[in-house]
């Protein structure tokens, strides 16, 4: 549902970076002049020795880990609660992983105390630790089924209604809930790395990308490049932060500071048409493909330029006049629900796409695999019959020199399944065991169908399956036992389960264009999701304690996809029987819209398809409004302006801009945090009045005489 | 008084325009490979013919001219109306007339229509007209001695008080008395051009510059590198004009918008620290040197951040409590009277540092005359006791070709005095034909003084002669007989006299540089007063009906200078019984202070002379507060770092960067006013409340229950 990273990245986030990772190989290529570059990457390393993998795991990158860890944490998180639009980070995680560690060895060197030089095994182990640690941030659900159970969410979906069941947010239960449930997709998807990596040569273009990142920096001019990007992140990581800074000042009260600014006058800021000088998606909007910006506003424009106006002439005659504007019976429902459909839509859609690719792709390796042959692959652009190429041998010898055994993973699941099955009806009463046997008798064939769907097109269906789950257990639980908590529990379990599974194949790919061993891949991804199990909650804790209106719309902290989430499981379990009139009718019209769109995108082929929105880009503005959306265009303009004057350098350094962008006005986010916790206030209040209100306030603040 | 371009130009604004000309003559040279570039001017133009003074002529020059100087009225006028700095607008004035006429016959060339090509000559003729045209906005006195007779000033110095004498401003008489004194000045110096020009060889920085400009721009290379300037012109004309627009939409109601915005704080914003987001001063910061930025932030923190916070603690026994903030008998005073002093000193150093030169250069002057020799000047930079040189050989001999008899001048001097001295006592009952008799009388030395010193110095005193005809004509007339606006009258009278003479000289000097005649420039000057003459007080009309609070202490346009001069012209007629308790004490201390800065600054010699503030920089924020010196620091920090960054570039673009700053933001007060006087309001009021009086409006716009 949410922009994931790991989701949707073939079209999102993942597309730019690549495009980055090749231009910089590009550079490459045209000093070394070679035309065979698949032939020089091994070549370049060969000198190099390549680590054991206990040498690997060294205590200073789980060090730069665990701070990188928190730092991602309180970014995503943001993002998670600001809009759900989260953009791939992989690029900053690698160059800012790359920056720590060589700093500190540089440092050791000069002083003469090095012990171990820095390796780019051991800069995979940073990336697949910290990328590990924020993805608990994605799929622990703070900003979806998580906060969805909590009693602040639901008290707006249920207004004035009484009796009903939650389930809030204390530190304890989020953090064993994510022990018991984030392992098992490791365990759950290990055997098969051989399978997927070495004999389908999947392509996962993430964690190719990441590794063409990660051997790029080792190499000389990579290594300056990198040099360059960081000071460039680092500039705008200032830049961005010191302006997060300034605006608090101006933001004592409610619809103070530039975050309210009515840039385009107040009835378009009404209507939520505004930009909200928010660093951070003008940076996401950088990263993200124009594509999506531009959907974005498209369904921004649709739903609050168009639709909602409309529909609100209707007060009165569709729905009650006089409602709050919370209330589901109301505006806010069409806008809840209409959004649903197209999510739902645009995902039933993508989930027999990638399955029946996943299917034929099966198929076809099957076949190949008897016949020793593979498919084209990205990383091998031109199809090869010959045996292996010298970087393939290298990297396949030292991929299957560290095993894992297999009773050690089956062991492993079996023993975490039976703990998770025993502890979560504890933590959920309305979730009962054997709906958690039955969600682990078929994790693994699903957590398998992800990690190959997303070896394939880089797209992880996580989210979609956690929506299977809500719906089949949900109504399976019912109404009467508080099938919405079950399936919202289920979701979480589901998610968790297929998300780590498609990270763990990305990470093992990565390992295998890096020569990391897939051992210490695996402790890496271990540590790091038990990282993320702690630190994750502690962020979103820390969130919840500092901003008391987290989760009610319309404020700074809306996290819409937690009240998209209650309504999809109340759905499941209640049907339609609560919606407005005619909302219904709507809900079917953009359902079959959003497939409609896909399909068209498809039929018409990569070139012209990709200036057809994407219908779940264009959902998420139906409940949140456009702001965002002008946030991201702004970036997309920022970028579009740079590449026609400078395009090599707009494409070398525009990651690392965003990145810088994002990074900084996240990590305001934790100074800000404890200044609420604190109770400072911001002493000035930048307010937007309209004349009229402005000659009655100075009436009102006139001294009397 | 104003930091003019034609006052202070040593120091000031031409200083950073000389360098830019410099440098744009660097890039020829480095271009040409080519050692002896003063031998080069003249060489490259060698086969271009020169066109007769009639031809020089255009109509299109002057139809450009108008326009042009319609807009360096708005912007002149916008500058003397908010803090009365005006940087040199030479290099826009040169850039944009080169850039219309040229896309003009460019055109016309196209379609086969031109007649005449676009010489250099034709280019310094729109300069001189459109220089001629806005000095008269400064000259004029709207922002100072003219505006100082109107009620509004005048009734805010004598709070409370009845019974006083004013003159506000109608379009009438603004005109009539501009025609009746600003052509004496180019009488009274015009038989002196071939002495100061040829036989003195004087430096006149401003004109030279200028000329050096001119002819770059018709050069191949300059014209190229022209181009690039206008564009970048254009750019941030462009953008400096909509950030205006867009501006305007925010400032419903007092305080409201960008301009109140406190960037550091309430508390800092009520001493007027703040950054204003002026497109306008961020440019005058770029073009004026970094010391004069510096002297205007010291001189700001010196008083807002330290004086008059410690003067406010003795409110109840220094002054009485409980005035209201205008009260001259209040802190008020110490704020005007102190700045006062301060302006007085250094006017009265200046005047006779230039005198004693004046005196020192003409006594050099005649004996080297007597000798056939001369000293060194900046378009020679080697000494040459050789005989003239192709250039000047050339160009003395087409300045000698076209005669301006001088039965002509002196006629013309004496026809305009006899109808000045009988219009005069017309329009001003207080000035007696005596009085006028006098300043005309004494008017052609005290030209002939200003033409030379400003030739040496590019230091043009008007003001300060000015000030002089105030302090004497005012006591002469005295309190009884309205010696005040006698004295403001003469003032203006005086102003004008002085401030034509040394323009016109420039401009022979711009005219004898680029084999313009002076015959033409003589023209080209009376067309540009005549232009000016009607479209400055048009103007100043325009803003006059548009702004109901122009000339009041604390609004967008205070017209500092107008409550200074009317309280110097009382300072004078009535002496000091008015003034607060040591109000006096400290004025003679500032009076000093100044005087003794000036002759350090003299003493240390120029390289670290450079590093101590000028005192007349620093008294303007003693009125005003330091918003705008903010400003300027924010231009003079860009331009550092843009120096840092790339020093060629910077040179070469700067000007023009900050030329479409100011201009666009001066050309936006058009439409500004324009809505002002058809009465639209912009719609939102972006207010800055305390985070206690927020809550308190909170309250109040809440719906009621």
């Amino acid at each position: 549902m949410e922009m994931n990273g790991r989701e949707k990245n073939a079209e999102n986030g993942i597309e730019s970076e690549e495009q980055m990772s090749l231009e910089t190989s590009n550079i490459k290529k045209e000093k070394n002049d070679q035309g065979a570059e698949e032939m020089s990457v091994e070549k370049i390393f060969e000198n190099k020795e390549v680590p054991s993998w206990k040498k690997q795991l060294t205590v200073r990158a789980f060090v730069v880990s665990f701070f990188m860890s928190v730092m991602f944490c309180f970014i995503v998180m943001k993002l998670n609660l600001t809009t759900g639009i989260i953009p791939s980070l992989n690029v900053s995680a690698g160059l800012l992983g790359f920056f720590f560690i060589k700093t500190w060895t540089t440092l050791l060197e000069k002083s003469g105390l090095l012990k171990q030089p820095f390796t780019r095994q051991e800069n995979t182990v940073i990336q697949t630790c910290v990328v590990a640690a924020s993805g608990i941030a994605f799929s622990g659900g703070f900003g979806s089924y998580l906060f969805a159970m909590s009693e602040r969410v639901i008290k707006q979906s249920e207004e004035g209604k009484a009796g009903f069941q939650y389930k809030n947010p204390t530190l304890g239960w989020m953090i064993g809930f994510l022990f018991v449930v984030s392992f098992l997709g490791l365990f759950s998807v290990v055997p098969l790395r051989k399978i997927m990596i070495i004999d389908f040569k999947l392509t996962y273009p993430s964690g190719t990308a990441t590794a063409h990142l990660i051997n790029s920096f080792h190499t000389p001019e990579g290594a300056k490049l990198a040099k360059k990007q960081v000071r460039e992140l680092g500039k705008f990581f200032s830049f961005s932060f010191l302006w997060g800074f300034f605006q608090w000042f101006f933001t004592a009260g409610d619809d103070c500071g530039f975050a309210s600014f009515p840039t385009f006058g107040l009835k378009a800021y009404n209507y939520k048409f505004y930009f909200d000088f928010s660093a951070t998606y003008v940076g996401v909007g950088m990263i993200c493909p124009h594509i999506i910006n531009v959907s974005v506003l498209v369904g921004g424009i649709l739903s609050w330029g168009l639709m909602w106006p409309l529909i609100e002439t209707r007060e009165g005659d569709w729905y009650p006049a006089g409602l709050s504007h919370n209330n589901l019976q109301g505006l806010q429902g069409y806008k809840v629900f209409i959004g649903i459909a197209m999510i739902l839509g645009d995902g039933l859609y993508n989930f027999f796409k990638v399955l029946s690719r996943t299917v034929a792709g099966l198929v076809t390796k099957f076949h190949d695999r008897s016949a020793s042959m593979h498919i084209p692959t990205v990383d091998s652009p031109s199809p090869t019959n010959k045996p292996l190429s010298f970087d393939d041998q290298r990297r396949t010898r030292l991929f299957l020199k560290d095993q894992i055994p297999t009773w050690f993973a089956c062991g492993g699941y079996i023993a975490i399944a039976v703990i998770s099955t025993l502890t979560l009806p504890h933590i959920f009463h309305q979730l009962k065991w054997y709906h958690i046997i039955l969600i682990y008798t078929f994790a693994p064939v699903l957590a398998f169908c992800n990690a190959f769907g997303c070896g394939l097109t880089d797209w992880s269906l996580a989210s979609t399956y956690g929506k299977l789950a809500i719906f089949t257990i949900g109504a399976w639980a019912g109404t009467s036992h508080g099938g919405v908590l079950a399936g919202l529990a289920a979701c979480g379990v589901m998610m968790n389960i297929v998300s780590t599974a498609s990270d763990l194949m990305q990470d093992f790919k990565t390992g295998y264009l890096t020569l990391a061993s897939p051992r210490s891949m695996f402790v890496s991804q271990v540590i790091g999701t038990a990282m993320g199990c702690v630190v994750a909650p502690c962020v979103f804790w820390i969130f919840y304690k500092a901003f008391p209106d987290l989760g009610v719309t319309g404020t700074t902290y809306p996290a819409p996809f937690a009240t998209v989430y209650y309504n999809m499981a109340k759905l499941g379990v209640e049907g339609f029987s609560a919606l407005p009139k005619n909302c219904l009718k709507l809900c079917y019209a953009f359902f079959c819209a959003s497939i409609l769109i896909n399909m068209i995108r498809d039929a018409v082929g990569k070139k012209r398809g990709r200036y057809i929105p994407l219908p779940m880009a264009m959902a998420i503005p139906f409940y949140l409004g456009s702001y965002f959306a002008i946030d991201m265009c702004v970036g997309s303009l920022i970028l579009y302006i740079w590449q026609r004057i400078n395009r090599a350098k707009a494409d070398a350094f525009a990651p690392a801009v965003a990145s810088g962008l994002i990074c900084g006005d996240g990590i305001w986010t934790l100074p800000n945090s404890i200044l609420a916790l604190a109770g400072v206030k911001p002493p000035i209040c930048m307010k937007f009045l309209s004349k009229g209100t402005n000659s009655r306030v100075d009436k009102f603040l006139a001294p009397k005489p």
